[in-house]
């Protein structure tokens, strides 16, 4: 069966202000020391088990010339644009009927395309693990991280040790972000996996899925699988997709489905979340910072700085976050990068829209 | 008699990077709220006493054309540059001269150019009453800062609060920078007045002390007096100005010199030294910031933040200097000031002189 994949591209990557922007989010930006964009990084991933005119790209119609330049490989036909938001099962199906209405059945993998992974070929060996296990029957496979603090900005799924097909377990269910004190007994309990938001399955299985619990959804789909191909295609998208519900996959199929399989992956994943993540992903001196660009530090501890070719000097600093781009500097407590989206507020309020 | 006034701007100021430079000097920025640099400031303080062209400003050859641009009114032949710098003796003695060849006798005035004064009217007072006891015999007036911490910076006067002249106090000695332990006496003991480098006598007082304690800086003063006028004026104080001898006033005369008179000022005197001097010469908000240019701070608190067209966001920061120019940007603790220098240590090493 032929191996497809699913890159979802639409997010807006807010934490990463001011080198993310409206017309520029998180997953077009290169934030690792390669010189790649973190989607370019998530289709080169894949390469070795997709063929590129089998990846299709997920995106908002927005970023689809951006998605043109920094993948010039990919077909034209194969970026598919949300014409609005509409969360991850909409967007999912989209994506499982362009593909359905070009091959009889095929894997589908869905990848999020602004995370990254440390050990590629681990990563690889684990996508062929879940594959063996989606080709059988109507599995629905997804993989799991293992936890290793109490995070309460994940997803959490509870897994069955006992009930195993090939390297994946059985899911007793899946949970939504939890609290500190129940994220802690999560991690101390052992029987919890982080949702890393990636998932195996057949083209056939989630839309049988699909059609069981989102009806409604799967009768727009079927319109727009129709109209593929046709005159009228993008008017049909732009009609029926607007009216379907916005949910996450998980919430609509993954919390109600049988046969779902969870294998622990342990491919040093990241779903680089703010600005802290930088310094897991790129190399720190001698004084813990990480610094790229045109910078003297004097004194300066435990802090990451982004520089460009502008001269940012720094005397006696500690934990902080310093970005620099062409019309904004960003200067932030390490322990406060959740609150960069308080600028963002503060911009919009101001209708100073240039720096959004 | 005349009152004529030299005005001391040959200094770097490098405490002031990056907004001065090599060639952007501290006296020549404005670091107050009124737009007037500096030195603009300190010829406007004095325009009731002293007309403009009785007005000398001594500095160096290469901010002439600074000098000319910031004080247009001031006569050309009144900018005396120093061939090379010689500390403040020399270039106190070159300004008596030009004084001396023009005014049989006069008051002179001697003012750094970078310093601040709160209470305009009352320095003017205050210059008023030093010029009262310098026109006794051959006294010689400084102007005292009460202290009002240790600090270890500045010099210090000893004065007698039994023999007075006038609004003056008899000086009893001039001291160096002390260390902390010292500076503490000197603080607790009453007797103590920090030295404000600003004087008034007669000429004839300053050259006869001249005459007195530097003989040899005295010959090759009175060569570059009587070249004055002619051909040769450049040529000769290229050669004489840069035989003299580098030293203060305080330590070649000062120390030495009898009938000193202090008076102290409550004129609100501010060297502003560093940046930290800008929260006391400019406004700060409600939540402690001193916050110029294009500037949005989140949970920001006793900041100084001087930005420019760019935006500069803050988050989460306490107690840091920011300051934005064209070609660099400095982020620096509060508490970290006085190690600026060694970004331009840096600087210099790297050879990144377009920075200096």
């Amino acid at each position: 069966m032929k191996n497809t994949a699913l890159i979802m591209a639409g997010g807006r990557g807010e934490r990463f202000w001011p080198r993310s922007r409206k017309n520029l989010p998180k997953q077009f930006l290169c934030l690792t020391d390669d010189g790649k964009s973190m989607i370019q990084l998530t289709v080169e991933r894949i390469q070795s088990l997709v063929d590129i005119e089998d990846v299709y790209i997920a995106t908002n119609k927005s970023y689809k010339k951006l998605v043109m330049e920094q993948l010039p490989d990919i077909p034209e036909e194969n970026i598919l644009c949300e014409p609005v938001g509409r969360n991850t099962a909409p967007c999912i199906g989209l994506g499982a009927v362009h593909i359905a209405k070009k091959y009889e059945d095929a894997i589908m993998m869905v990848l999020p395309s602004d995370h990254l992974i440390k050990h590629n070929k681990m990563f690889v060996r684990t996508l062929k693990d879940a594959i063996k296990i989606a080709e059988k029957d109507t599995n629905l496979v997804t993989l799991g991280i293992t936890p290793t603090y109490p995070e309460t900005g994940y997803g959490y799924i509870k897994f069955d040790e006992e009930e195993t097909s090939g390297n994946g377990y059985a899911v007793d269910r899946f949970v939504e972000k939890p609290n500190y004190e129940i994220a802690k007994e999560y991690l101390n309990s052992g029987e919890y996996l982080w949702n890393s938001g990636m998932f195996v399955w057949k083209v056939s299985s989630i839309l049988a899925n699909m059609e069981k619990f989102m009806p409604d959804t799967m009768k727009g789909l079927n319109s727009i699988k129709e109209s593929i191909g046709t005159k009228v295609q993008e008017e049909v998208l732009e009609k029926e997709f607007a009216n379907l519900e916005s949910v996450s996959v998980d919430y609509g199929i993954m919390e109600k489905a049988e046969n779902i399989y969870i294998i622990p992956g342990a491919f040093g994943w990241d779903d680089v979340g703010s600005w802290n993540a930088v310094e897991r992903i790129k190399q720190t001196n001698e004084f813990g910072n990480t610094v790229t660009g045109n910078v003297i530090t004097i004194d300066t501890k435990n802090c990451i700085i982004e520089g460009q070719e502008k001269l940012i000097a720094t005397v006696g600093l500690e934990n902080l976050v310093i970005v620099d781009t062409e019309d904004a500097t960003l200067i932030c407590n390490k322990n406060s990068t959740g609150d960069i989206k308080k600028i963002l507020e503060n911009l919009k309020i101001c209708n100073r829209t240039e720096y959004i």
